[in-house]
């Protein structure tokens, strides 16, 4: 049988710097614990745009779909800032997304018992927090039509489309309460019904999903009340169902409670493939942080994270993702940081590969 | 010359409670400074439901027009959650914002010093916290056409349109320049402008306005790290500037950073009037909260504030509402505390009216 195969996609900035770590970790695994891999990597973002003149060549885009999983890094800086919308870094990740309708964004925000102090939040309030945000991320407003700038009256219009079927709010919602099921069967569901009818599409097909999952308690919440109880008190979340446009802020508010960016993974998983595996792509929730790229300084945690995700849920490896979550948490146990967890500016931490050197280590 | 008038719409739950005080520090204001106003009162969301089978009769819709400021306490409630959309008690509100035209929603997220304990962030990240949120009000996803839900193949489906013209982001645009000239000439615009033209557009004329304001320093940043940067270090801020749906969330985030959504009032302003006022209504940001409605647990704080805002912008009176912040902070520091001040559900505090007593008595 042949070695499952895995897509690399470093794209930008620190991306590339993070996905050198991930390779070392996947060629450990091959010497050591004889788990290997078919990796193949190409381009994407800002760097596929250098080359090609467009953030995602079609190429690329037909190898993600044949491959068993993508493991992607960061896209955008700067330097692309001023491109046409139609050709943005952002663009290659998002037709990736879609196309390989990846419907289910799974974004965990965990804090590690060795960092709680570093969180913004009094520690007693993010003390063993682990919350699992799945976010909808095919449809909503980042895809509905119509959409774009145009004249009306001499005055240029700016327009997009939120728009949810039943059928996408279903499958990202029977996602959601599966995920639900196998942690504390506690699932809270985020819309904004009191001034969006998408909102109360999106209540009700919840609310009729929920009847096939008894066990399930599910409760509703206003995005922004969401937003606001995410601050004041994680730990009352397990589960959060939310749409691609929510999902994306509430997300990065819940993943700064935690301490650091540069420790959160996050899977988008799609329908299964004829191999029985999902259609899969991994990514660190952090961007491409131009200004600390080329300096050595990244964390590569939430790659190396990612890739441990891709593990559980590609390749049926939840012990040995369970081994590199483990290793990591030793590391942080043992004071092993880079610059990002020690909270002032100044201080130098370990190098992004001298972090990934003390995980090697641990594994 | 007559007095200057006041429409007080109480609305739901703690509504009512926190309206009720205000009228007493409306009444202290005739006693004591010979300033007086002329005050009306009546219905709106689901008390207005409840009467007239709308949120917002006509009747109601077109005092709102005539007097010089509106004030607002909260509006909805469990009762009214399966209410059909169209006369949901949020119309009400909505109504009242659309038709008055009220464009500049300013929501200060401010933290007393008294009350830096309290916030779920280290004291040292919100100690003499000073933030200004102006969320555009009238437009957006709030507004647009085509929205509902429909069939579609056979299948529901829920639309909502975000639809922004240049002159509606322009308008507002000025209003948040003009408060950063008033503050620390440091303005940041928070958009999607990665995936949404609508975005683009937003900060393309945020930028052509910002010629007009050389002095105030502007930059731009995607509303998902605004959520993350409001968390992790929200002192980096001073005038945020945003759109209908992401100001809803970012303000009621922010809020939360301050320690109690009890403390917070906003202000909506819209065009001058003939007399020179502008259009306003005043709110605290603080829903009908149903959990603590008729219990006298409600802080006043936040409506109270929200008179205050009136007196400064509608009235003239910025030395008066300075009274009215000052009378507040000096309660606080003496330590009286309504219980959603006190951290401990189970710990009692003053009262509703015992909070108002101590204000008056500050005064
Ligand atoms: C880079 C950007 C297009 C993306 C998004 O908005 O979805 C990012 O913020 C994310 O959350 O993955
Ligand atoms: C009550 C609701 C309609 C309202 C809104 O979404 O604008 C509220 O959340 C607010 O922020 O004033």
């Amino acid at each position: 049988m042949s070695n499952p195969s895995l897509l690399i996609l470093p794209g930008d900035g620190i991306g590339q710097e993070v996905m050198a770590e991930v390779r070392r970790v996947i060629d450990w695994f091959g010497a050591k614990r004889d788990i290997h891999f078919d990796v193949s990597e190409d381009l994407v973002g800002g760097a596929a745009y250098d080359k090609h003149g467009t953030p995602l060549h079609d190429d690329t885009m037909a190898k993600a779909q044949e491959v068993d999983a993508v493991l992607l890094g960061a896209v955008g800086g700067p330097a692309y800032d001023d491109l046409d919308f139609s050709v943005k870094p952002e663009r290659g990740l998002l037709r990736l997304r879609k196309e390989m309708d990846l419907f289910a964004n799974l974004r965990p925000a965990q804090c590690f018992d060795a960092l709680a102090d570093f969180s913004s939040l009094k520690k007693e309030l993010v003390a063993g927090l682990d919350i699992m945000i799945v976010r909808e991320l095919t449809s909503g407003v980042y895809f509905g039509e119509p959409r774009g700038i145009h004249m009306e009256d001499n005055m240029r219009v700016g327009i997009n489309t939120q728009r949810y079927t039943e059928a996408e709010i279903e499958r990202g919602a029977r996602a959601a309460f599966d995920m639900a099921m196998k942690r504390s069967k506690k699932l809270c569901s985020m819309e904004k019904a009191n001034v969006m009818e998408s909102g109360i599409l999106w209540r009700d097909v919840v609310t009729e999903v929920h009847a096939d999952y008894p066990e399930v308690e599910l409760s509703h919440m206003y995005a922004d009340n969401g937003a606001m109880q995410l601050v004041r008190a994680p730990k009352q979340f397990d589960v959060i169902y939310t749409d691609n446009l929510f999902g994306d802020i509430l997300s990065d508010c819940a993943a700064m409670l935690t301490g650091s960016l540069g420790m959160l993974p996050s899977a988008s998983l799609g329908a299964p493939m004829a191999n029985g595996r999902p259609k899969a792509m991994y990514e660190p929730v952090h961007g491409s942080a131009p200004d600390i790229t080329g300096q050595g300084k990244a964390n590569p945690i939430a790659c190396i994270l990612s890739f441990a995700m891709a593990l559980r849920y590609s390749f049926d490896q939840g012990d040995e993702a369970a081994r590199i979550e483990a290793a990591i948490e030793k590391v942080l146990a043992d004071g092993v940081r880079t610059g990002d967890l020690l909270g002032d500016e100044d201080t130098v931490g370990v190098s992004t590969s001298g972090m990934t050197d003390a995980i090697l280590a641990a594994l």
